[in-house]
């Protein structure tokens, strides 16, 4: 019915700011927009992304961590993106399963097959129609989100910050690993761009994709 | 080397109680004893804890509530009951795989596989020697349950005591077939009997099986 976006890339790669943009072009345009983000994205799961993005919490597990995750997807789709597919909405979601392959899987080093798994019992099926990936260089994004961490006034938000610039490096390469292995429902945009000619990169692979959709229809 | 013993039951079966009691008796013995809980048991399994067990929370989807009890999991046994296992101690653990089982698949209704994966993950092989199971009627342990929180002045750990009657009486059925298939791990003991009587009925057993341990080595 509806149809399911998700955004990703490495810390400060732009993603946040380009995808209120989308939703803001997408309203205008008359569509039913629910712009989401993971972890969290509903009450419960918010609870579990202050757990996991708490920099205090640096004793834990990857394995734990990576079980949290799921945890709160599981929650988010059933409770929020399923039901906004199901009556038509276009949903905008801020991170969604390949982050967990790119940070717990290419980043950690977890086995594919237990990520693979958890994403799927969390998703129920649910799999994005498209997804936009923000590439960028590993130090430039690092330093945009160090700036925007020390710049801002609530929660400290930081555990992946702390992490080196080699685990970065690693995110980045398994986000373009994961983009190269699906090329139909990737879309790669260059990051160390300015906001608006992303944007409109962006914007123009999304119109074309829903005109798409409805032409098959 | 050490010895790890996990506590089983209803709400209100006098799990807590017991433990604690026999926590002390094998202290008075010489042995090095940890006694620990779940969910929970150290500072990120507690966190996930207040939102399992959080009243607030009803909304949480099971799916998402066993990934969480999961989540807690692999952070207890990798921070607390492997290092105290490996270190000679015996370990007494209020909860563990076997409430997952008899909650989320005989309460809830999740398939069983499902469970077992995520109990094998969250564990990484590391299983109870002897399990205690507290078996007593669904509606005597329940009533003391909410005797207990109507007293309480700390947070209000309830979500599970607001569960029907029907619920709990599936959950007691899923516990006495878990013992019935494993009688040599097992050891059920009637909880409806004085706290001496059940204690005296716990100790006996875990002394002897403590001292089958050595005998063996």
């Amino acid at each position: 019915m509806g149809y399911f976006i998700t955004f990703e890339g490495i810390e400060g790669c732009g993603k946040t700011t380009q995808i209120r943009l989308l939703a803001e072009r997408l309203q205008a345009l008359g569509h039913a927009v629910v712009l989401t983000r993971e972890p969290g994205g509903c009450p419960i799961a918010d609870k579990v992304r202050a757990i996991l993005l708490d920099a205090e919490n640096s004793a834990l597990q990857p394995l734990a961590e990576l079980l949290l995750y799921a945890a709160a997807r599981a929650q988010h789709v059933a409770e929020v993106i399923q039901p906004a597919l199901n009556s038509g909405s276009i949903v905008l979601c801020d991170r969604f399963t390949d982050a967990t392959i790119a940070y717990q899987s290419a980043g950690r080093g977890i086995e594919r097959d237990i990520i693979d798994t958890l994403n799927s019992l969390a998703c129920q099926s649910q799999r994005p129609d498209m997804t936009v990936l923000i590439d960028c260089d590993a130090r430039v994004g690092l330093e945009r989100a160090r700036r925007r961490i020390e710049a801002a006034s609530g929660p400290r938000e930081e555990r992946f910050e702390l992490e080196s610039h080699a685990f970065h490096q690693r995110v980045r390469d398994g986000y373009l690993a994961l983009a190269q292995a699906e090329p139909c429902r990737f879309v790669t945009v260059d990051g160390n761009s300015s906001i608006e000619f992303i944007f409109d990169a962006i914007s123009e692979q999304v119109l074309a994709r829903l005109a798409g959709k409805h032409a098959v229809r």
